[in-house]
């Protein structure tokens, strides 16, 4: 009998969120699927890891036929004890994480925990593909996402996936105009203009809430931004090797010398 | 009277690590400065930000002709609060990160909160750099960095840093051999391979320590690895735009249409 291919499937918004449902029940038409997840929210958690205290995991019955784990750590934390603890390193064959309540395009790629799991996979040298549907909503509909999962594994399995690299899928709001495609894209260039909300405690003391405004700072047809601007599921591929080779050469010409 | 240019100084070990205070205390010589940086160490916190609670600014007396702020949040919350609450907006003219107790090298930069740090500046479009000494020690001797930061300060300052990009220097630990230069390098590839420390709580229950080992996985002399090994500065220009675009070709080639 041919062996499962076995799927880890994470998130960042935490074990009980509907994205992860979604996503574990479509992977089970490809292979045996483990979840380990936060046991809490942790968007935007980036590529933090748990260094200075311990973690923990505890078994979960999320939906039959799915061994299920909770974490107390961040979703890269999550792909460690997978890798690490639960499979006693090996490796799972795809790595899955999302399905994010919440768009990852352009800069946020770098905040999210959700893509910065997929990262780590690839990092680790697992096909690994981070979904998300630009829907905050906890009632977010991911029906007309769920064929998106099915078409970007099927082709994964299929082709596989550039190693040092990693798949960031971001999906529309259904609004009823039916999706025109999948666009490889770039990641678009932006930042985000934050602002800080001043309140006063009951000590007289201020705090401040973060509320950030993403501006794109281009138009470019190729870019993940305009993809899901014009009814589109973008998907960049993405790398963690961070060099700047472009850049090289001029800093070569600089005084480097010491002493 | 000429206006001196602002520095931002921030770190991941905290406000109160010796490897923040040798760095301010080397800027004040470029301009006027300006510390925001974590009341608590916040390693490994990569490109976390605070979304889910709010954030604290406290006024802390560092050192003489120095504005220092300790911030309850991330290394990336203190520059987005730096930016967008202390200074209204306005960006500095320069923003240098560290110097941290502990190596970024290689694959690092994606955990690191120092470099985090550095590469926000970058998407706010301020020339940033990101120091780190090979030293965990809080004990360690930051002498030998002191004129590796002047150096490469007074090289972008000179030269200015490519937009869309920081620098990521790596300083070896005094040997007593003396530097041999710093080198304009790659991100070295490798991997950490964990393992999980099993103890038990006083209530039967398991908890996990992270322990990971780092894994280099080539040899190339046009590494970070390789620099700092062979007692060199390394200098490797880090990008926020992850997208891996020598991989869009073959992407493209896939079934990428729906329904």
């Amino acid at each position: 009998m041919e062996q499962q291919p076995l799927i880890l499937v994470t998130n960042d918004d935490g074990i009980f969120a509907p994205g992860i449902r979604a996503l574990a029940e479509e992977m089970k038409a490809f292979g045996r699927v483990m979840v380990v997840a936060p046991d809490k929210p942790q968007s935007a958690m980036g590529h933090a890891i748990t260094i200075h205290s311990f973690l923990r995991l505890k078994s979960v019955d999320l939906m039959d036929g799915v061994e299920a784990w909770s974490c107390s750590g961040t979703p890269v934390d999550c792909v460690k004890l997978a890798i690490y603890k639960l499979l006693g390193g090996n490796k799972p064959d795809l790595l899955v994480s999302g399905v994010n309540h919440g768009a990852n395009i352009s800069i946020n790629v770098l905040y999210s925990g959700t893509m910065s799991a997929a990262v780590e996979g690839a990092m680790e040298g697992v096909p690994s593909i981070g979904f998300s549907l630009m829907d905050h909503s906890i009632e977010a509909d991911f029906s007309h996402v769920r064929p998106v999962i099915r078409k970007v594994v099927t082709n994964a399995m299929k082709h596989g996936i550039t190693p040092g690299t990693c798949l960031n899928v971001n999906v529309p709001r259904d609004t009823g105009v039916p999706l025109k495609g999948m666009r490889i894209c770039r990641q678009a260039k932006a930042n985000w203009e934050d602002e800080f909300e001043t309140r006063m405690d009951p000590n007289n003391n201020e705090y401040y809430w973060m509320r950030g405004e993403f501006k794109s700072q281009e138009q470019g047809e190729d870019t993940d931004v305009w993809a899901v601007e014009n009814d589109f599921v973008s998907i960049v591929p993405t790398q963690y090797d961070l060099t700047a080779h472009h850049t090289i050469a001029n800093l070569n010409t600089w005084d480097n010398a010491l002493g």
